[in-house]
């Protein structure tokens, strides 16, 4: 390996990375360079190596294999290694993690980074040291776990002027709301069953009092404006003590649900920048984000409204976006006079299946005369072309032709050339009034 | 302006655009060009200057004023114009906009087009000669209109293996559908109000019968799987004929709602591309996107389900992502030795509100001696504080203290500070029960 200073010349198609924290995300991260290297390779036209791992604890089992020599205590050692090309920061907080982050960006190393507490406190001085070093920042996993959006504002919405954001930022809220919503439960024992299911620390005050929330509205607001609050300053809300199981009726009855909702907005007087539980109209697409999952509503000035929506937490969806990240800065490290991958290049021979051989659950409507039997005929029919049949329902149909009736039935999983098959048979069955109507479902 | 061979040496703060197509699509880039290039430099850190503009129709009103000089017949020209550095193709069609897209690649300039025909019908081609001459070439509104569905697969997913994607990418359809499900109506009704309201061509075909989506889907498999299928032999069924007032309702019955799928699988059996009417279950994500707009749902191995949502049409929606597209093409050109922006670079000064300020909709829960001229107290307090009520319900809340009603207030816009004097007051009242229960709403 050459110097990395030398980065003119060196070969750019391999770049090194080294992480530091080998905690639940770093080790998805760890896991997925190293599972993933050859689809990584495909997209990227890069081949991304995983050099080093630094823990203070190098002894407890992670779950996750790495090649000899990766793991390490000396997370400056990983730093400064000519090797590493990328610098990964996954401690989170403000302590050690952020005095790391400084070092790396002082050496001039890119950094990727999950740390939102660290980039909403401390954002205009992090930023200012990249910017001064010429060094890349990257933070897609500090807001939405797995969800692109951070992408996606300073991307692929980069040419609007962004009206507003309204985000379902914390997964563990939005569980305690989901299921006081479905249960009419109160906060506590909803708190207590996102504890039993390891959504919710033991301490859930970060959570349940709006402040990780306020993080993530303070990152996206420096994304979307450019400005970096004081965190103390913003208007902040939970639910905990503020949403009670009434409300959550009432809303409801109102045609609304309750959100815990990060709040950024800009108008001529101003930014909003704010968290608050808020109602939101029950068939909007808000409303529908239920459980752990996230969310983030971006209304921009040309795309309207955008909605960004996966998991926002946990170890692979973190890992994921976090391993996005790197591959962003390992093509930029390579893009001097390496073209960019439009697609990925794959040498495999990828094999398209025919229509015939896909398979999929079906819903097929059948008009079957009003007689003994008759049902069972085209049940017998579907079993000798190997479908399976989950459900057969009769249904109420206006139009159906007088002495038949209409049957809906529900396959299990049954591939397209087997289905059209029975389907074919069907028709030709005396008791088959019509050529029966098929559907796919995709559950 | 010096000859854009020189590339390493000018100035690469200012990138210069050419677009082809001054329609629709085309009027909406030149106009967010124009009309955001303050914004657009703020989070690029590059000047995007729109230099020409070629149509065969160079007398037509298309609603932009385009500076002196800009518009011209002449694609050939707009192509070699040394100060044109990003080519943008908004023609559509296989015909002369994939002539002038293989000429400016064939030139090593990068090409952003939003041509999913071409893509579909060539891609094995178009993206063989981006690469053989080195030239990027961005596509992100190919697919999904206003929706960074490209860029999430290509970047922000890219650590993934691509399980499975799920579209929603026709608007029409998704129209049409809503409209039947909602109102019951047949297909042709349903067809004949799309027409009506612009959201159906005359002739149909491309969108009811499904080959638009499957466009789509195969733009979305050459970039999940790096494979370009012969669309021709692909499964294709669209609505018309095929899904019935019937199907959805009973669809209803059992749970779901139907969509018209573009589905993208991978399996060891091989990879899935179809387009089919589906069902999907009603309390999915899918099943919330109704009207014209358009989602897709991927499922990665380390992200899980994401989903992205938004207007998958339209003058400004696509005229967002060919923007983000222009600028991503800029960076790229101007990276070398120029810092990634991380955060837009704000030098106005901008005014965070403080959160009295804050201006919102508000629910609040009043406990009220049941008792007459207690409502009318209340509404007073309301009003003298300058909150306007919209709406006042009294509701049955079994926790509520005997000779007490609870009574849900709906507000129109309040700021916060007025409302906190409101309910600071009503608090003093004396048929005031319990401290009032506030939450914000947005619509």
């Amino acid at each position: 390996m050459q110097d990395s200073n030398d980065s003119g010349k060196k070969d750019k198609r391999q770049i090194g990375v080294g992480i530091l924290g080998f905690g639940t995300v770093g080790a998805g991260v760890a896991a997925g360079l190293l599972d993933n290297r050859g689809p990584l390779a495909e997209r990227t036209g890069i081949d991304i190596v995983l050099r080093k791992v630094a823990d203070l604890d190098v002894t407890t089992d992670r779950g996750v294999k790495l090649p000899e020599g990766v793991l390490t205590n000396d997370a400056m050692a990983v730093i400064n290694d000519p090797a590493v090309d990328i610098v990964v920061e996954l401690i989170g907080g403000c302590g050690v993690a952020m005095k790391f982050v400084k070092a790396a960006l002082q050496a001039g190393k890119p950094v990727v980074t999950a740390n939102k507490k660290m980039l909403a406190e401390h954002g205009a001085e992090i930023f200012g040291l990249a910017a001064e070093k010429n060094a890349d920042i990257f933070f897609g996993a500090s807001v939405g776990g797995g969800i692109p959006i951070i992408r996606a504002l300073r991307d692929g919405l980069a040419g609007n002027r962004i009206a507003s954001i309204h985000g379902i930022l914390n997964g563990t809220c939005n569980y305690i709301l989901t299921k006081m919503e479905r249960e009419g439960v109160p906060f506590e024992a909803a708190l207590a069953e996102a504890q039993r299911q390891g959504f919710a620390e033991a301490d859930p005050t970060l959570d349940v009092d709006g402040f990780d929330t306020l993080h993530k509205a303070a990152i996206l607001a420096a994304l979307a404006y450019g400005i970096f609050p004081d965190v103390r300053h913003l208007a902040v809300r939970g639910i905990r003590g503020v949403v009670e199981a009434a409300d959550i009726r009432f809303a409801a009855d109102l045609g609304y649900r309750i959100k815990l909702l990060a709040i950024v907005k800009q108008d001529d007087a101003g930014v909003e920048i704010r968290v608050a539980p808020t109602l939101v109209p029950e068939d909007g697409m808000l409303a529908s984000v239920s459980g752990v999952f996230n969310a983030a509503l971006v209304k921009g000035d040309l795309s309207g409204d955008t909605l960004y929506y996966g998991r926002g937490a946990g170890r692979l969806p973190t890992a994921s976006t976090v391993i996005g990240d790197i591959a962003e800065v390992a093509r930029g490290i390579a893009a001097d006079g390496w073209p960019r991958i439009a697609v990925p290049r794959t040498s495999r021979a990828v094999r398209i299946k025919d229509a015939g051989e896909i398979v999929s659950r079906h819903y097929v409507r059948l008009s079957l005369a009003d007689t003994p039997g008759s049902l069972a005929a085209a049940a017998g029919v579907f079993g000798d072309h190997g479908v399976s049949i989950q459900a057969a329902l009769q249904k109420s149909m206006p139009e159906e032709r007088p002495g038949f009736a209409t049957v809906v039935v529900m396959t299990h999983q049954a591939a397209q050339s087997d289905l059209d098959a029975a389907l074919a048979a069907l028709s030709r069955l005396p008791c088959c009034g019509a050529p029966p109507c098929r559907l796919g479902i995709e559950d």
